[in-house]
């Protein structure tokens, strides 16, 4: 697929998603500024989108949407943050409707933490290798069998689907990204520019110890 | 001072505020969940605040501010974060004065990046010793010469005010607060939930390289 000028970098946002995952790919993008990226926020109605505070639901601060589901335009990269709330995301029927038929008109599909869980239900990852966060690992693996799930890894590009591990892995991801779409000079300014010491290794993970399969609601 | 409970973190947001700032932090200190932690997000009026797109000014994404400066309740930690939009705040009288008068009643004032800029003009560094980021690190010592600016430091804690490198650094600094606010245990515990590799020494600053006394605006 042809990237478009501006990048248009489109991110799903849902009550109690997790603040990072969302905003540590942003920074990383947005760094590329206006001439390079288009950043658009999604939820299934423009508005408010207030995130997660730790395990405790949606009291976090709150996200503006731009857009609704339908008003989405074309996208380069779509991104999808986890959080406690990917529990209440998985029974939203519009949401993983939305990310299967933006999926196959995007050229990369990202996911951080636990957004994996939502793309492995609407069918996003079949028959690609990805990965998931730690602590809540077989909540991902329970959606999908047809995924080849990656245990170790701080993220898996496999191509149009690109996931990492949680919440700070998105950063690293976004850099993998970025070199990827741009080239490594430009992912080593931006880390440089924000003071981000990359993890640059994709199969190193620094957390794959603190594994857990507990956690799964499913 | 005695700390409230749960502990009162307010953030404050001015347009082309930069994401990381202040996500980084949250991130960390949502984390503790809602036993532990209250956010609140604070602008001169409540409602959405544009952050920056890189350095092309406020054309992020919009966080929604809760409170107003004359509304924010009695707080433990005020964190101000920098971006591309310190330079216009700069100019904003208010938003000095409410630096200054909160900054009195408030147990530890916290900056990251160019928010040391903002803490120097409003007077709340006169007689520390702080920092701030390696790109502009000029826009923040041109502020004030009653600081003991410090240039190589990842994060300088000074007791009542604990001041950031750029960007990312906040993320580290926000991990020193938690160690020091509830324990290092806690501290560990959130960056392995965040899978984030804590650069626990404030002293040692990868970034010190990247040192730019250029990009002062005054």
């Amino acid at each position: 697929m042809t990237l478009s000028k501006p990048l248009q970098l489109g991110v799903l946002l849902y009550p109690a998603f997790e603040l990072l995952d969302v905003f540590g790919p942003l920074e990383m993008f947005a760094s590329l500024g206006a001439e390079r990226v288009r950043i658009h926020t999604i939820a299934a109605t423009p508005g408010p989108v207030p995130s997660a505070l730790g395990m405790d639901g949606p009291s976090g601060p709150s996200v503006v949407a731009d857009l609704a589901f339908d008003d989405v335009p074309a996208l380069d990269v779509l991104l999808v943050p986890g959080g406690v709330g990917t529990i209440a995301a998985l029974g939203d029927e519009r949401l993983l409707a939305f990310l299967a038929s933006s999926a196959a008109d995007t050229a990369i599909v990202a996911s951080v933490c636990s957004g994996s869980a939502l793309l492995a239900k609407a069918g996003v990852l079949d028959g690609h290798r990805a990965t998931s966060n730690k602590q809540f690992f077989s909540l991902a693996t329970a959606q999908s069998d047809k995924v080849r799930w990656v245990e170790a890894a701080r993220w898996v590009d496999d191509g149009r689907v690109v996931t990492s591990s949680g919440v700070s892995a998105g950063m690293d991801m976004a850099l993998a990204l970025i070199a990827r779409l741009f080239d490594v000079s430009t992912a080593e300014a931006v880390a440089v520019g924000t003071e981000y010491t990359w993890h640059r290794d994709a199969e190193v993970d620094p957390f794959v110890a603190y594994l857990n399969h507990a956690g799964a609601s499913r």
